[in-house]
């Protein structure tokens, strides 16, 4: 079978399709899954272009999505047959986080799912959603599970609570849409007209373009009557925290995603303070919050927007337009 | 100006427009309201036929609706003109309940809203929706807020939760609605296909007809694939009690909220404990709750399903609709 | 080695010492653990007296505790030498439970500790509080874990709280030892006032005979001068729930924990419903909460309560003292 | 009467005592208390050397405790002669915050307690725990339940929980003695061994001297067995905490209170992010939290440290002492 393995040190042109041999039948509690579709994040990015250092031959893309060959003995949740996408923190089922790093993430300490098939623990997956295919069931795995769990699980969202997204990234998006399939009201920004048009179409209640307004924060409180919004979905990280923190209400809550702007920074502490607010750290969630999460995308019956789709022998073309910015939504795979 | 007062000992022919004095101007802290709607629930119809003992001469109904004429200094939350809401409970503003009973309810232990003006402390009403009639702003004070309560506020809704509601009245029907604004999928029983069709037009996702199904509690863990509903709207009290805790899932939540059946009755104890389920009993909610259920209803632009209008001066006739238990939603009442 | 094994029809003059083959070395993920003690339970007891139906032959006993002989590769938690204790939902790791009844239960659906070793996943053990014995850390798998879960997870137990006891059983001294150690007011009941002074003396603030106060549900609120208590541990059932719910305060908390008088009983649903309070159902607890109560131990160096150790080849003698109703604390048993 | 009133530009050295008129009787919803003590904090040192700007004439002082004289109509929580103390933010009665900065401040927006006698809105106060001192109960309203809100209210505290407290200021003393009294596990740091022997007197578990370990997270984590600590009481702000996220555990909770070591400084929110930590930012606490403190402290016994007594005439001296930074817990005032 068919796999993509980095060298290093790497970059993009080095990312070639491999053979190699393909796995065996499933032993107690395992499941056989054929890959059929991934989907880009800044993280596989980083890997794929080396910044973050992996194993040699390390195989990329956390996201996965298939469906399942073969089941072991003692595997309950699953049948063959079943639609499945898998999980970013395979070790962390339920509960509260208990690792930091990528020593357990695949396609960075461990194998990731550039490759036509995988033979893995049954709970190392989730089953996907029933309307979803398999290129939007692998946009679930990184960026649907990052803005769920800061919205949902993190941030308790009700109908009627404000959130501010920045940017059209695939949090963004995702978390644009969880809130608005919520009964939220939506704040979106964008340094372009055209990206904004684009979200407002997607739901977003209301639209800023950054770069035309430095302090975007003060225009975030205008919008909402000077109260500010209830949850900021910080993916910049530092060079945006100063803006999200002056458009967060009193008592309100930032999910810290982001390290587009870097990773650190100056804070106004002072004024977070101040005015009560939470900063909650997150990288990704639980399996159990992917199941919930897949519930409620059954529930609730949105698409994930996906901005375009490579097949696999082209993941360095994918990675190119990832690197451009220029995306809306997510940038698939098809394995 | 006129008011419908109680005499006692009471029933619904007493219930006859009176003339009494109009309130004079707000001092500091309070508005002077002109009440345009209310509308009618069982705990005011127990009041009504004399059932709930309440002081001679009291002013029944318990939701208020209508516009500020006038403001008392160091009001700054509203302005004349403003679309204004009663509470149910005035003296409990945020926080954790601290009071049982009914001693500061209008309504029940002070004056309600069967009048057309009220002088009354700016904290004890809060806004309107913007999207509402008067008629369908007073359904908030008592079914609205508690269907809000139990499910947000005590339950944590969540897009993707399972929610089961009993019957036809105010509560259910907006713990329906509610629900569906959220993402959440809705089980609603019925006694009549009549009315479960009409639940179904408001977006049910399953009808169960009780009378056909003695044992809907399984029907409905059937529906959920065995797992149960993460929510029960438990409006019936012990009479139907044991067939929630069999509708609901491992871990799952009922809000009790009513006494249709009885006030007390036989509870499968071992049954709920092996289950991990919590039961949270409710009567209504604070102020704050109420705020923020406002904020939800002009985000997700639903309008409450208002079963049919009376003039004050035919409130006997809308409890005897009440009596016939033939509605769906609320019954108003326009002043 | 020797372990006890269950005959069908059983009765307590059949739980005799048997041989039966030692287990084998740890495969990966496994421990091998040398067991030196358990304790008994009511739901032990009626397992034991054939009441609950297990399997033919099964080892009874849910608690265990003893020392790990031998690890498997893959086991980083452990190491040789380390004192131990077992898990009474061995698959129930984290988060919400999401399993009824016993089938995963050591002692009911699966083997018990009634025995001289056990080779298990690594998993299915914690670690045991530093500063304890052998048959003080076996009080801990259902007694313990059950009182912590019941005030700490659910109830989210602050200094300053008050909490009700009923009676002298293991679960009943541990939530009133957790709760005095986390700085609240413990008011405790029983039938002797032998045992109440034993209760004073574990720091009981207040001690009430029921035998002589009828209805010690409002003894329980003259005591907190007309409020309530914040946290019952109802470990009764039905037959006490009226008199827990007339004890506990407006917004209170009621864990649900005991069938001692029953499965089902009458519940005044109206009363309960009226003060805004909360039932919550439980059935001992999670792995996780299991290491948050040995750290508490640890810190806060309290001893349980054990009040007598039998051998295990006089298992039957434990139990009927267990039967007798007299003891305080826990019955342990010496492996 | 007399009061102390701020003059503008102003200085420690104005500090002086004048004539006022003692206040009238209280009217509906009042009560008039006899001030009998306050005690100083960062913020009140700030509003009288001027650097936080007030109205001319301003009496400061937020804390202030004392005896009531006199109750008017409808006030039921109080009687004549119960001893009380006053609330930071007298309009935050219960819930979440609703305002930043202090404008209703008593010594900052509104006068303050540097007086014999004040006239009030009953629910501005709560009842002082029966086993203080005026002094002492004066430490409550600011330093007090800063620690109790970060520790409980915020951070859930539970018996096992590792707390970091940085210094021997007001705040940090206070959250150590909740901490012991809560059966949590202390670590203290000071740039003094004088200091640090008298934290330890206090309960502290260990004490690290920060002079000595520039690295003072990472000996936090080495204490901790590399885990980290459950809650931080960050007092310090910008300038501590890089090293006070190093020193949180994963998922662990850092209570953001301080400006000493300035406004706005460099944070690693790559780290932060990666760790799944949460910030608080908080300024003390509702009048809710503060009747649960009270009830806390009454049933744990604990007295808070006073690190020396002044009589309010020289209030200068007072805050020189303050100045100096080598108090140990609070500094008081005695009127």
């Amino acid at each position: 079978m068919k796999a993509i393995r980095l060298s290093s040190p790497g970059g993009l042109d080095l990312l070639k399709l491999t053979e190699m041999e393909a796995p065996s039948r499933p032993r107690t509690g395992e499941i056989l899954v054929r890959l059929h579709a991934s989907s880009l994040n800044f993280h596989d990015y980083l890997v794929a272009i080396g910044k973050i250092k992996t194993e040699d031959g390390r195989i990329p893309l956390s996201d996965g999505a298939g469906v399942i060959e073969a089941v072991g003995d003692g595997v309950s949740d699953f049948a063959i047959g079943d639609h499945v996408v898998s999980c970013f923190f395979p070790k962390w089922q339920d509960g509260e986080p208990t690792t930091s790093g990528f020593s357990t993430t695949p396609g960075d300490g461990i194998d990731g799912y550039a490759r036509e098939k995988v033979l893995t623990p049954a709970n190392w997956f989730t089953l996907a959603p029933k309307n979803y295919s398999h290129c939007e069931a692998a946009t679930l795995t990184t960026a649907g599970l990052t803005a769920w769990r800061a919205l949902v699980a993190d941030g308790g969202l009700k109908a009627g609570d404000s959130v501010l997204t920045l940017g059209s990234g695939g949090v963004s998006v995702f978390a644009l849409q969880f809130a608005k399939a919520m009964g939220a009201t939506v704040i979106a920004t964008s340094k372009s007209d055209e990206k904004l048009e684009r979200l407002k179409a997607l739901g977003a209640d209301h639209v800023i373009n950054y770069k035309q307004h430095e302090n975007w924060g003060e225009v975030v409180r205008k919008i909402t009557g000077g109260r500010g919004v209830d949850h900021v979905i910080e993916v910049g990280g530092p060079g945006t925290l100063p803006q999200s923190i002056t458009a967060c209400r009193i008592g309100g809550h930032i999910a810290l995603i982001g390290v587009l702007t870097g990773v650190a920074g100056t804070v106004p502490t002072a004024m977070f303070m101040g005015r009560h607010q939470k900063l909650q750290g997150l990288v990704v969630g639980s399996r159990q919050q992917q199941m919930e999460m897949v519930r409620a995308i059954e529930a609730t019956k949105f698409q994930p927007v996906v901005d375009r789709v490579y097949p696999l022998r082209d993941l360095a073309g994918a990675f190119q337009r990832e690197e451009q910015g220029v995306h809306v939504g997510k940038i698939c795979i098809e394995i």
